[in-house]
């Protein structure tokens, strides 16, 4: 199946907003299996819209839209794809009665306009999507083989009916069943995952694909399959194989997952507790724990010593450790997750201490070089790393590495 | 001007990343009065480049390509365009000296291969734009009034590239000079100060234009002219004219200037220091103001207190605050502020206590409720907030307001 996405909105082309709704739709497409060869974006016009969505629909077997189904006059998709198949646009009275319902609840005192209204007709016989994140329903339309579905706009809205709604339907026109689970590999950079795996690729059931996200890898196995089958057995072997060959690399299984949940939630279930003492990172290895919702449950605190005097004060270094080997050291990262621990008695403190750029950098200890130390009920030790980037690269690499440092130490 | 963007790439297709480089040219070519009536985005394959290519040609005045400049035999855009005009590549000397003299100092023990030469070869005729930030130059070939100009995909090269070179074409290619004043505006809604400088908007030299960013707008005043035109009598007075009428709100003139990097010059200007105490906000406000280069001159030190435990310890906030008032308080707020300056011996200190959601809401006290201390040589004092949205964008809104709170008294 060969598909294309077409974007409208004015917004797209002033570059107000990033076009993340086709590169979301693009990525779960090629988890099912469907290629895309186009995306096109045009503004709120209805001449160019139509024009789109005519030249798509001669090349490919399905297009997908998104935007232009707002209330105003300037949202016409839904209009343009109606009258591309000759279709009348009718009143679905399912979308008008959740219409008023939500409208209704949201603003009590404003009466419905004509322009409201609009949001419930659609081109007669298409199958219609409901809108469980805002007003815009969507609509699939197939005519002579083709299909074109019609998304709201708003990522949240979008995605919602994608995932509820568009992949169903998909998977079902395709006549197939589909299962995918996620790696998330974390400590092995993406050639060395493919080298690993390489074997792996080359299966056509279950399929394996990476993608590099920002400082890790997620390996995607899809199995698919009749409707109805069941897919497990396809996917458990591979799952194994995956398993024994990168161990502990693996530190999630999903595809939302993320290194700080993974290691609040080992903390939560432990029942054990974490400090947090930053130099370099100035606050993001705090930030990142505490984005978590629950992350309290965890976290006793957090402190950012970017001074040489706090790391003295707050957390007990010693000033010979400062002057026999400077604040980028392993002693003091070592000094600091003690110190962060004694202060707080938690069960565990992290620490990063290192040089984060632009400035700062010397032979011996160029930017990049960070040290992450670890105190827990077995003792303190600290790491070097050296890690390449800029500023804001490099603290994000810090902060991941010192969680994934807490996260070995948890599960061996 | 009417332009289309042509975006060349398979990882776009799939989904890996987004395209943001359409959006930043977008953005830019707005502000150059180009109007953009297209993105197109196609994979690295020969005949839908080309195709592609042709259409856009057709109807616009100007194309700009991103991507497929690499060194792959997949890298087929300059290739592609060159077919389009029936022109040869020829060797362009000075960018073959470059690409030698740069893989030389990357890699001094890899010979330079047949594909790395590719990157020094161009269209007949055309105009080579160097790359600063990395080895594929760009170029732009003119025939019969219509350009293509052909980018790089890297977002760094692009940029660059665009300001440098692509910019000061256009401007020449449509005879004019453009001067542009960005004034970032906090505190004040987008359609606020649409209306506060509604008269303006209808000025047609300069031009004024808002961009809503994360937690603030910027205004846009745009003079056009002859080239060499001296343009800054246009822009004085109406640059006055929105000082007077927007006041402090405008904390900031700049494209890329941030609210962090306002307070903290303001701060080093000063020779004053600041600590930072921070509940809800969980270390986003450290990291924040770390972000920015020079920190370390102004920060003494960040705690993030997250436990009641933690904020009476560190920051000896009393056991009877907490318990007549809980830790989402004015009280509680203000002494967090005067324990992290007491604590630390800096001018300033800020505080953050606050209920981010998505749980912990109660009906005085609902999600969003945040209270901002501020702590300064003439003494300590809190504000409550209320925000909208989820988890991570409460925490943005509390830090750019806490930081904001420090601007006025550093101002004031």
């Amino acid at each position: 199946m060969i598909c294309e996405i077409l974007s409208v909105g004015t917004e797209l082309l002033m570059g107000q907003v990033a076009n993340t709704d086709a590169q979301y739709i693009s990525r779960r497409l090629s988890e099912l299996g469907v290629n895309v060869f186009r995306h096109t974006t045009v503004g709120d016009n209805p001449a160019r819209v139509k024009e789109a969505l005519q030249t798509a629909l001669s090349r490919s077997d399905l297009v997908i839209t998104t935007g232009g189904l707002g209330p105003t006059e300037d949202d016409l998709t839904k209009e343009m794809v109606a009258e591309h198949f000759g279709l009348p646009l009718e009143l679905h009275q399912p979308s008008m009665d959740a219409l008023v319902d939500r409208m209704k609840r949201i603003h009590p005192d404003r009466p419905l306009t004509r322009n409201n209204l609009k949001q419930a007709y659609f081109p007669a016989g298409c199958i219609v999507m409901p809108n469980r994140r805002g007003t815009a329903p969507g609509c699939i339309v197939e005519q002579q083989g083709k299909a074109v579905a019609v998304l709201p706009g708003p990522p949240r809205e979008l995605k919602d009916m994608f995932e509820q709604q568009l992949e169903p339907y998909l998977l079902k026109r395709q006549e197939m069943a589909l299962s995918s689970r996620f790696f998330r590999v974390f400590g092995v950079g993406e050639s060395n995952v493919e080298t690993i795996l390489l074997d792996l690729f080359h299966s056509e059931n279950p399929t394996l694909a990476l993608y590099c996200g920002a400082a890790e890898v997620t390996a995607r196995l899809t199995a698919s399959g009749a409707p109805g089958e069941n897919l497990k057995p396809l996917l458990d072997p591979v799952e194994a194989e995956i398993r024994k060959r990168l161990g502990d690399a693996v530190y999630a299984e999903g595809r939302d997952e993320t290194m700080e949940g993974t290691v609040l939630s080992l903390l939560l279930k432990r029942h054990e507790t974490i400090a947090l003492a930053e130099s370099c990172t100035g606050g993001e290895l705090s930030e990142m724990l505490t984005s978590c919702p629950g992350a309290s449950g965890a976290l006793v605190e957090g402190f950012v010593t970017y001074s040489n005097e706090a790391k003295m004060r707050t957390l007990g270094v010693r000033e010979g450790t400062l002057k026999a080997f400077g604040a980028v050291s392993e002693p003091c990262a070592r000094e600091m997750a003690e110190g962060a621990r004694s202060a707080t008695g938690a069960t565990w403190a992290l620490s990063v201490t290192g040089i984060a750029g632009p400035d700062g950098g010397t032979p011996e200890k160029p930017v990049g070089t960070v040290y992450i130390g670890l105190a827990g009920p077995l003792g303190a030790s600290a790491q070097r790393f050296q890690f390449l980037g800029d500023r804001a690269w490099i603290r994000t690499l810090s902060c991941q590495n010192a969680l994934n440092a807490l996260r070995l130490a948890l599960i061996h």
